[in-house]
Order: C-alpha cells, then sequence, then structure tokens
C-alpha cells in the first residue's frame, strides 16, 4: 500500500539538497534514523513497548520524500493500518511526521552541516535552544504555564486515572503539558487535560512531546501530542525538559522515573541554582503512597534532609497538585523577571557537566563512581543517579546485559550504608512490579567492594 | 458571596428595555425562568436529576443583570461552588450562561414582544427557525456533519462506555454532535468525540447542546457542551432536533427514548417525506441487545415490517456506526441540493400537526386515541408516541400522577393485541432498570376498553 | 445580463417568511426600498449626485432573493457594469448587499412586525441602539477609537486632499473612521486611514459608512466603506452618528455641514449634557480659513460666545487634529467609565426631542419658529437648525421649492440682526460655490416679519 | 534619545550567542551591516537617496540587542524622529527592524557559519531558497499571484500616478506585490494595491520589498512594505525577484531598469528555459510611450524580433495591464504542475553563471565583452547587460568615475552598429531625465574599437 501525505504544521518546503539528504542511497545512516522515527509516530497509541517489535512488524514499510508543486510530501510504503480512519491519515499523526522531518534535517544541519560542533556546556545549551525555537516551542507571548509531567509508561490502571484526573485539574487552571510523549503518565494528564481545557474553552491547548531516537519507537507518541519535539540524544532531552519546565510533576514509575529524580536534585541541589525557582510536586493515588515513601527515604538517607526542601509530595490529592502548580506559576514568573530571563527558556539554570554529558556504564566508568558521602550532595546525587544507571542498563538495556556477562558484576566502591539503601530502593520496585525483568528472581548486577 | 461575570460569546450587550425586563421586579415570570435555567447552567456536571432537589438546594441563588462599559455584566449571587475553579467560573459555564440570556430574550421577544405569534405550522417552524439563526447554530460554510444523539440520561456504565466509543470513532471521522444537552448518553459521545478531535487536530468542534425550561434544571448541560441553546418547549426542541440533523443514533434509554424513536418514525414513515435522507441508526453495546431487540419488535408488530426500513441496528461495533453515518453524509448533501433545501436547516421535511402540536394526557385526550391499526402507519406512530406519553406521564410525572390518584387509570380505546405489546414493552424497560418508578411493583395506569 | 451572489458578512441565512417578504409581489414598497438601496450600493464610486439620475439610469435594474443550499443568494438582473471585474462582483460591494438586505428586514421586523412602534424618545434610542447592534457596529472589546467626520460630498481637489491627510494622520494613530458614506468628505478620511493603518499593520481596520434611504442613491457608499449601516431615517441617522461617536470632526461643507453643526450645539449646550466629554475639531486647509471664520462668527453671534467652548478650529494642521484626537480618547473613556455607560453606545448624552423628530418645513411650522434670543442657547441651536433646514429646503428640495412657488417666500418671525447673519452666511456659501442653485444669482425663499 | 523596541513578526528569540555576535565590539563588520540597514529602514518614506548622506545624517544613532523574559528587545539610540507617531514607533518599520535582523543573521549563519560555502549555481540557488524560506516568504497555500513591479524610484508625478493606477487594477484582482522596495514605481503600485485589495476585503495583501545592503540605504523601503527581505547582494537579489515572480511588469526608469530589462532577457532567451511562463508587461502612462519605444528598437536591432516574443508593451491601460497579468496566472500554475515544480519558487528556470555571478566592470573586464552578434542571443543580452552595468558605474558609480578618471575611457570592442545604438539609448535617457549625471553635458565615459 502506498500513500502520499501533505504537509501539516513545519516544515513543509525542502530545498533539493534537503529532499537528496533523505534518500534511501545518499546517507545511509540519515535516511534510516528518518524511517524509524517516522514509523514509531505512525505506531502512535500503539501498547507494544519493544522497539525491536515495531520494527521488525514493519520491516516492509519505506518512507520518501517528493517535491510537489505546493512543497513535499511525503510517500510512505506499507504504513501501520492504524495511523489511518477509513484511509485518511489521522492528522496528529500527519503532523507529527513532518515535525519528525523537521527535527531530523535541523540537528543533521547544525550537528553535521558546521562539522565543528564543540561539546562545551555553552554550545550544548545553546543547540537545545535552537532545536527548540526551529520547532516554534518557545512562545514569547506566554506567561508560565507548562507543567513537565514524568513518570512511567507502563502504570497501573489506578494510577493512569489519577494521573488523568491531576491532568483534568491542570487544564481547568490552564496550564499545558510537556511529557516524554509516550503512553501511561506521559499520556494520562494529557487525556485529562484536553477536557479540562474543552470546559475552560481555553484554544491554546500545548501538549509537547519530547523524545529521541533511541525511546521513540518503545514509547511511540501518544495521539494528543500536538507538538512533538525529537531531540539529539537523552541527555539533550533531559536538558530540555528542564529548561522549559515552569513546574514538574512526577507521577509513580520504575526505576527510570527514580533515575530522573536524581538527575533533577543533582540540578536543584547545586549551590550555583539556589535562586532558582521550580516547584517540583511528588503524586499518585493513595494505593502509590509507598512508592513514593521509599523513594523519599532514600532520597533523606543519602542526600540528608536538605534534598527533600525541594519537593512537595502529594497523596491522593488531584486539585491540590494542580493548585499548588498554579499558585507557584507567577512566582516562576518574577523570579525570571527578576534575572532577568526567557519565561520559554530557562538560560540561567546550571546545569553541572557531569549531568549534561551522557554517562557509558562499563566496568571501568561503574568502579571509578565516587559514592561515599564525602562530597557536596549535588555531586553525590550525580553519582548516585549514574550508579543507577549503570545497574538499570545492567538489568535491562542490551550493552549492560553483555556486559555483565562478559566480566560478571560491576564492582561499585561505595558507603555500606548507602548501597544497603540503594538494594532495598530496587528490590522494592521488583516487589511493586515496576521492573521489567527477564527472570522472575532479581540477581543483582553489582556487589559492594567496601 | 457575590460574583459578576463578563460576557462570552454572546449577547454581551443588553438596550436598557431588556436590562429591566430581566429585574426581579418587572416581569416576575420571565426573571424566574431567567434565574432557574442560569441556575440550571451552573449546576452542569452535577449528578442529581432531580429539578426539585436542585432548586431548593440554591434557594438564595439570585442572578441580575448589570450594564457596564464594556457591555452588560452577570452578577451571580450564591452560585453553586463546583462552577468556579479557584474563584474563577469555568468558562464553558460563563458561556453557557449568557447563551441562556440570550435565548430567553429573544423568544421572549419574538413571543410576547409581537403579541400575535400563529399557533400555525410555518410560524413555528419560522420560530424554530429564528431561534437558532439568532444563536448562530446554522453554519453555512459546513458540508452535513451534524449527528444527533439519543438516548438515557440515567444508562449504565456499560453503555456510557460504549456511547464515549461511539463518539470517539465520530470525532475521528470529523463528525460534530448534538444532544439534549444532560449527562449519561447525551454527554458519552461528546466526551469521546472531543478526543477524536482531538487526533484529528479538528478545530471546528461543535458539541450542540439543545435543551428547554421544563428539563434544563434536572438534566443540567454536560461540561463539553460549547453552544447551548434554550428551546421554548419539549415539541420545538424535538422539531429542532429533527432539522438540523444529518444524521440521529439513538442509544439506549429509558421509556423517553422508545417514545422519540416514536415522534421520528411518525415523521419518517409520512409519505409526503420519502424523498427524505436522515440516517438513522440505534446503537449498543453486547449488553444492551436485548433492549433493541424489544423495541424492534414492538415496531414491527404494530406498525409493520415497513417501519424498520427507517432505521439499522448496529450492535457492539462502534468505528461501523460512525463508518455508516460518515458514508451517508454525500448522500444527506446530494438530497439537500436536489430539493434545493439548507444544508443547515431542513426546511423540507414535513412534521405533522399531530406531532408538533402539544399533546396534554388529560383522560379525554387518553380515551379519544385512536389505537387500532385502521389507519395510515404514520399517524399510527403519532397516537402511539400520544399514548406513551400519557403512560410515562401517568407513572412519573406529577401532574398524570395526580390525574390518576384522582379519576382511575387511564382508558384506552386500542386494539387488544397492540396494547398488550406495549405493556410487554414497559413492563420490559421495568425488568431492565430503565424506569423510575415510585414503588417496586409496577402498577399500569391504564386499562384496556375493547 | 443576471449574477447570482453569495452572502458576504451578513444576513446569510433567511426564513422562507422573510423571502417572501421581500418579493416584488408581495410588498411593493419594502421590495422597492430594497431595490433602489441595492442599486446604490452597487453604483458606489460613481460621481453622480443625484438620486433621480441614478434610478433612471438603471431602470430594468431588478433584485431578488433565492434561497441556497448554503444560505441565500441573490439574483441581480442588469446590475451595473462597474461593480464588477472581470465579471466578479467587488467584495465590498457584495458584502455592502447583504448589509442592505440585513438593515432592511430588521428595521421592518422590528417597525411594522412590532405594530405597536412607540415614537417616545426612549423607544427611538432604543431602536437605533438595536439597528447597530444587530449590524454589529457595537464592539464591547474597543476601547474608545471611532472618529466620526463629517464635512461635504463635492469638495474641491484641495480639500479633498486635506481631509486625506487628516485621514493619514488618524490612521497612523489607530483610530477608526465612521462618515455618511458617500464621496468628497466622506471619502478622503477614510482613505487617508487606510494608508495609515496599513502602516501601523493594524487589522482592525473600521470605515463605517452610516446612511439612509432618502439619500443613499444621491450619495452611494464610497469603496473603502466595510460596514455599511443603512438608518430608517435621518434622524435615527444623526442620533446614531453622534451615539457611537468618541470623537467627531467636521471639514468643510455646504449647508448641510452647517446645519449638522447647529445639531450639534443643540446637543452639547444641553444643560444635561454639561458633563459629557465629546471632542469636535473643525478643520480644512488654508484656502477653507474663510469658511470656518464665517460659520464660527454666526454661530458666535446667534448662540453666544458660550457655544464656541464646544469646538476647536485647526487650520492647515493634519497631524495636530489626530493628535488632539487622540489625547481625547482617555477621556471619553474615563467620561464613560466615570458615568457606567458604554464605550460603543453613548446612552447618557440627552438628545432633547425637537432634535429627535423630523421637523417638517411647512409655512406653517416655519412661521411658528422662534427665532428670538429670549430663550436657551440649546433651543435657540434647534429652532435655528430648523429655520436652515427649511430654507435649506427651498432653495434645493423638490418638495420646499414647490411649497415656494405655490405659497410665496416663507416669513420667518425672527430677530433682525440674527436673521441679517444667517443671510450672510447662505450668500457667503453661494460666494464660495459651496451651495447647488438653479440658476445663478442668489434669490432667498424667505423673508423676515419682524 | 534611547527607545526600546520589542520584537514583531519574526526573530522574537536569539541565543546567547547570536546576541554576542550582533555586539558593536564583537564582530565590528557584522555590527556595521546592522547598524546601517536597521537605520535605512528606520528612515522609511524619506525622500532622499544618497545613502551617504543618510548615514552622516544620524553619526549619533546606535542599535543594541538585548535580551528579555518575552525575548529580544532593540535598544535605540538617537532614531530618525520620523519613525515614530507621538513617541511610538510605527508598527510597520518596527516589523521591519526585526526582518533586517533575522535576515543578517540567518545569512551570517548559512556562509560565515558554514565556512565552506560554495559559490556554484546549486548553492547559490539553495541559500537564495533558504533565505526566503527562513522569511517566511514562500507560501504553500497559495495560488500564483505575486506580481514584481520594477521601474525607477524617482519616477515623475505623472508616471507615479499611472503605476497607482496599475497597482488598483492589480488589487482589485487579488494580485500581491513585490518590488525593490523604495520609493517612486517601488511604491505607487502597491499604494494602488492597497485599496484596490481593500475594496476586495483581501485580507492576504501581501507587499514584498526585497533589497540588498548596498542599496537599501538610498532606497530605504516605502511604508507600504509588509514583509521585507534582504538580500545578501544583488544578484542574489535579482536571482530572488526572478524565482519568486509570477509575473513581471516593468515601469520606465532610468538605466538600471533597462539593465535588469537584460538581465530578464538573457534568461527567457535562453533555450532551456523555452518551456518557461513567466508573462513580462512593459507598460507607463501616454507621455511615457516614447521610454518604451527606444527601449523595443534598441532590443529588436541587437538581439533580433525574436527577443521581443517575450515581453508586451502595454502603453497607458492600466485595467488591460492587470487583466493580461491575472489571465496568466493559470497557466503559470499549469506550468509549474506540469513540471512537478513549486509555485511559491520557480526552482527550474535556468539562470546561467555570467548572470548569476557579480560583474565588475574593470578596465580589462570590460574590454573582454564580446559585444558582436555572432553568438547566441542569451548570451548577447548577458554581455550587453554587462557593458551596460559597466557605463551606469562609469557615470555614475564612485568606482566606475574613480576608474575612469584614472584608466580614461572604457574600450568597447564590439559592432559599430549596435554601439551606435546603445550611445543613441543612453543619450535619450539624459534628453528624458531619467539619469543623474554629475554635469550637463553628457560625455561618454566608454570608447568603440572596431
Amino acid at each position: 500500500m502506498i500513500t502520499h501525505i501533505s504537509p501539516l504544521g513545519s516544515m513543509d518546503l525542502l530545498s533539493q539538497l534537503e529532499v537528496d539528504m533523505l534518500k534511501r542511497t545518499a546517507s545511509s545512516d540519515l535516511y534510516r534514523l528518518f524511517r524509524n522515527c517516522s514509523l514509531a509516530v505512525l505506531n502512535s497509541g500503539s501498547q507494544t513497548d519493544s522497539s525491536k517489535q515495531l520494527l521488525s512488524r514493519y520491516e516492509t514499510f519505506d518512507i520518501n520524500v517528493l517535491r510537489r508543486e505546493r512543497g513535499v510530501k511525503l510517500e510512505l510504503v506499507n504504513p501501520p493500518e492504524d495511523a489511518f480512519v477509513d484511509g485518511r491519515i489521522i492528522r496528529s499523526l500527519q503532523a507529527n511526521l513532518f515535525a519528525v522531518l523537521r527535527d531530523i534535517l535541523f540537528v543533521h544541519g547544525q550537528l553535521v552541516g558546521a562539522k565543528h560542533f564543540q561539546e562545551d556546556s555553552i554550545h550544548i545549551t545553546n543547540l537545545v535552544f535552537s532545536i527548540l525555537r526551529n520547532a516554534r516551542t518557545l512562545h514569547l507571548d506566554e506567561d508560565p504555564n507548562l507543567v513537565v509531567c514524568w513518570g512511567g509508561h507502563s502504570i497501573n490502571e489506578n494510577e493512569y486515572l489519577y494521573a488523568r484526573k491531576v491532568g483534568s485539574q491542570l487544564g481547568l487552571r490552564e496550564l499545558n503539558i510537556c511529557t516524554g510523549c509516550g503512553p501511561g503518565a506521559m499520556e494520562a494528564p494529557m487525556k485529562g487535560a484536553a477536557v479540562g481545557h474543552a470546559q475552560q474553552r481555553y484554544r491554546n491547548s500545548r501538549f509537547i512531546g519530547m523524545t529521541e531516537p533511541s525511546i521513540i519507537a518503545a514509547e511511540p507518541p501518544n495521539p494528543l501530542v500536538n507538538e512533538l519535539v525529537i531531540m539529539p540524544d537523552i541527555e539533550k532531552r533531559l536538558e530540555a525538559f528542564v529548561r522549559i519546565a515552569h513546574g514538574i510533576i512526577i507521577f509513580p514509575g520504575g526505576v527510570g522515573t527514580a533515575e530522573e529524580l536524581l538527575y533533577l536534585l543533582g540540578i536543584l541541589m547545586n549551590p550555583e541554582n539556589s535562586e532558582q525557582v521550580l516547584p517540583l510536586i511528588l503524586t499518585g493515588p493513595k494505593e502509590s503512597a509507598d512508592y513514593f515513601r521509599v523513594l523519599d527515604e532514600f532520597i533523606m538517607n543519602t542526600l540528608g534532609d536538605e534534598a527533600r526542601r525541594h519537593y512537595t509530595i502529594i497523596i491522593d490529592d488531584p486539585a491540590e497538585v494542580a493548585r499548588q502548580m498554579k499558585k507557584a506559576m507567577p512566582l516562576v514568573k518574577e523570579n525570571r523577571r527578576n534575572s532577568g530571563d526567557a519565561y520559554s527558556f530557562n538560560w540561567s539554570i546550571r546545569i553541572a557537566p557531569d549531568l549534561q554529558l551522557p554517562f557509558e556504564p562499563t566496568h571501568e566508568n561503574m568502579a571509578n563512581l565516587n559514592l561515599y558521602p564525602n562530597q557536596p550532595a549535588e555531586q553525590l546525587a550525580a553519582a548516585l543517579r549514574r550508579a543507577f544507571s549503570g545497574i538499570v542498563a545492567g538489568n535491562v538495556k542490551e550493552n549492560g546485559i553483555h556486559a555483565i556477562e562478559q566480566f560478571g558484576p560491576y564492582k561499585l566502591h561505595g558507603d555500606t550504608q548507602m548501597m544497603k539503601q540503594m538494594d532495598s530502593l530496587l528490590q522494592g520496585f521488583v516487589a511493586q512490579h515496576r521492573m521489567k525483568l527477564p527472570g522472575t528472581a532479581y540477581v543483582p548486577c553489582y556487589e559492594i567492594v567496601a
């Protein structure tokens, strides 16, 4: 089956050079990236969370850029059927397809075109800004109103309904939503906010989905995302979240969610950020109270009571969550004005290089982590986040599992007490079915070397 | 508590004469009507279905029209709290309040102002048209796309979810929804369509709620209604539904729903309407198949097989319902064009006076009904609808119950077989918990006089 | 030649009753009114100023209302060719045609439909308001910004260019324009303001033309009018000007212009209007300084120095005119807010019945005018305006000329001095070629009876 | 005087790197370019045509980019007073200021940022496209409707009024205008079209001004330009005109205008462009008939009768000019569709390198020109254009005059007959006062070497 798709929303005009760039033959890598992200978008709303499964199911899928009188068209060969209603593509998917095209070409132009991209802090932040500006994600005329929602993509029904209620209350207060753009806790608040916005006749409804190539296939954009942005990698995506957020809500999730909280604390506890205003709320239904209690204790025990100053835990009260967020918005605005910073992009928040640069969990890198309390809390937070990230990789990511098979468990040098707490945190997640593990029994992929 | 509400959407400018008209002192009737409809609107989304309960709960509620520099404002005294979020009125309610003001003043101007309103067919239809035009409900530039959804306001969870799925499929096909504007089957398809529209980035989302003063309090507009119209009485409301519909879906409901079907058949079986194209689908989930089977049999047995030509029953297939509706739209368009009729208002469909004029279920009127098969089917349908309407009144409406208490059961002169079928139909509804009856055992309020 | 015109802007949907009303056969009067006003609109921009000439040139012109799927269409038979560009009607004329339809039907519905229209002050003002509201001329969300421009329709090139410069300066200050909608001083400020608005990227450009059936043919709407309103008669048109104006500019004109100034002074000098803020500027190029000097002296001599407090004369300084108008707008706004009056319609300005009701210049009425200084100035202003109006009629209007031929000159009872001044004012106009008189020598149509 | 200007229309968000780039200290060249173009924009509508004069009059003018909460602001130090009305900047100038910022940063990013810009045909065209796309000049959803108007910036009153009438007729046909953005023939058609558009209620009014840094100061954008684009140099500007035009009108002008016609003929006579559809009309009032007659004869005599197939001369008939343009639009559309080319950018028209690359009129380059008829006509046209360009430079441009002073007249090797015709053409221009020459008598700056 072959269909031609007209542009919607962005990237409607390409030069001949750009069209050539995306040809299957020309630059295989760029084409693969473009094809796979497009396929993921077309799979929006599907329930799989395995990239491999998705990609293998549509092996004959192909995509070509055609130039026409009214700009480009996309030719889709054997696309997923569910992307269409009575033979016509769903318009949100149509728009998202062109968002993929836009971001891939733009990042390519910035990185490859320039050939001299500097991986320093200033240029990384500048690239994050440029991608968001090019995607028209940064709106000048809006007061602070963007709530970033994090949480698992495979939460239970109960947590899903709760996140939807929170979304509805946020929507009634005319707040917009930005998430990682997949299903679960990334979809529920958008669904709720859509109804809240409708009740308020709020036309400026923004549901920003921010993803990156390595996860888009596993967590395809949910159908409510009306602004899709594809960042080049996981660290720039995290930075983008932090710089466009006016407030952050964390719903229950798996280990990834815990890792994200550590990332945030690594930023917020940095003394250079002491003047920042960024409301952070952890929330879930009654039944998820345990998840947050365990997390909260772990943080208190490792990073100290001081760390808890940076977040609030609210259990089972969607209206209160939304009310607190709404109340904080004028404070965020005032803070930006006082510091002369943009409302739409937080230039001044400091993200240290150890959070900004990717961490590769080799045995050597893991062994070199400093997991002792003899350091500033924000550095410990960053180190813990890396340990965490490595352990997750050792448990579930292909390269991590492979490394463990080859070299045995990671050797961590850390404070005994702290390591114990990490262990019990992870076991708690296992007990709560928040970890997808290959076998049934949890076999730790690390050991403590005192 | 006193709040001032600015205009939204309509009726933002009033003359001094109009403001005076709505003063509590000036014209008590008009003021009461205005106050009570406004209160109902402010109660949107509440779960009660008793007008009395609603009105008595907010006895201190008061509403005043104030003139200000930028048009009128409404002063609300002691309004229901749920109409507000953090002290600010929900904007859909704000808009609906001004829709109430608009329609009440307009109808008053047409009826009382003119002082010579003729209750003939031409003038009734003309009034229905004028009210809809004044409310800007009739859009010239739209192709046929309006699906009227009927069904009970207190359906079960299962039926609610089904109606929402149908709505979602209608929304994905960019169809708009018009309902009686209350909860249940009047809310579910709108909720579904809102998500479908969002997926299609469909901006022209119309959720028309059509109500009238005697039921607005019992079935307050659900929060998704974005165009509220208040017709002056139940018959003009029914006529409005039929004339603006491009298709009609009937979900499971109580006796009222069955009565509405008879009303429709009374119109569609009229030979003068033989050229009309008005798709009519009866649909529900698997579990509701019985409801439609019983109804279908009753119709076949009383009005004959011919009657069944006018509707399709689809069980448990939301996509198919939407697909058939969508497919019918070009036929509706062609039919209107061929007959030179407007897309937005079906002038040419014939509604006979016995359907257009109100029926008062006195004992005499009930006794005079011709319930024998010796007449054209459409007249029998109209007569059955009246009998039905009377029986419902005798069971549940205040004036009906009172009349039964005073004069005993209605005496119906009808075909024995037919009466038996009506009886069994009603008993089926009782068994399915679709009737709100005062006691537990069903005591018929009528008897057959051969 | 027959053309069908689709609706633009307003009145796109008519009921069957309304269509019938406008049929040539049904109600000859209403049809004639509709036909002649439509013809005048189609003649927009033509240079004739004679109704008779216009109407006789297009005797075969006919117009019919047709009902179609997407609302009504107008069928034009033998319309003026200049209304079309390459066979397509100019869209501003298309919109104006439907404005005619809208206002004629509305006024007819209000006056004839009601059958009990009361010609008292409250109901007249209410009708003026209702017509403007129905035409959507009253914008709630706008701050005071509407400048009414008066002046002759046959001014000289020099005055035309000056009025255009004033318009350009008004446009640069984002002020909107309302005029009597014909050529000359009614067109020039709009033309200037259009360029000023374009320079300011001002999208909300309003060029309101307010006319009435007896003059629309002689002064057809100029091509820039983008909101046409047809008031039912000359007095209601004057009232509409005054109530929607936030400021008034008077350019040089003929006797009509002088009469309008007297009308305004009759209002502004009324003690009940002492709190009103309504900036009034008389302006023209250097060469027209005389016109205003003569007028100014006449007013000072008859109504006293006090009268001059109500206007400012600015000669040859377009920017200063616009600057003063712009500066006055916040004062107008504040004044309305203080008095609780609407920004878009001045309810509170008092227009005495002797200004609000039509004056018929019979010999008896003229003889009864009190033209002595022994009365409040505003009453004298009103009486002078009537004398003036009668003299104009006696000079140029058909019925006036006829009456003079039959009964001889009007006998005016007035103060000798005052009569002399009136005489010299009129002779000045003759000298300046501002009067269209049948012969060359000016023969007064009145005589003074001491 | 210091003023802060908010963004309007474009380039509202800058990164820190971009702001730094435009600092006076950082990169002096880029800053000078930015400052001088901004000053020219602020001088819009001024009557000077000397860059030097303009720049020297505002030596204390300075401009700084500031970052604020809602994006950047521009700080203007001692800007020209006429850019302001009552202390507020005129919004079209405000928008144009930000267009300058946008284009200067973009071109800088493309050229300097990339550091490997290839000056070949493909990359030049690609850059032209990218600049226009970045400026949002290329509209996908529009059918061909853009008329490029060329002509002198200092035409006489008569020609100005004629060009305005042509503009009015183009506007009535809903055609948009693109010019070189200065006064004279670049302003008049826009002024006319603005009124024509207003009459048609045409909202999508586009008045594109395309300029480049070396002439913007001498021909500052007229006040009607609502889309300003700054191309990097004169050749790319000419290419941009040709690629976005759907039709071209040439009004009377000076030598520059004749040179532009030769440029066009060099393109249109290229056999590779034989399938192109690009209507080209030369037009002027009666009084300018001579100008075109002389030009026409020169072309016939040098390039042959074949050349005249590519243009039409229409004298004194504005409606006919517009009618022919309008009629050609569907042909342009069809031609683009047949060749698969974009409506908004003519990729397929061939511009040979001798037209695409700049020509420097050194004595050597001039001597090497092949001005003999022994070559394809399009190459002769290109050579003539270069000779022409050199002669103009020798007469009026600083570097040309200087070279003549130093090395004596250019030696041209050309066909005697042809050289004579060129000579008489130029003398004709002198006679018609179309050349600004330093002295009174025309002293040729070249001589023919047989």
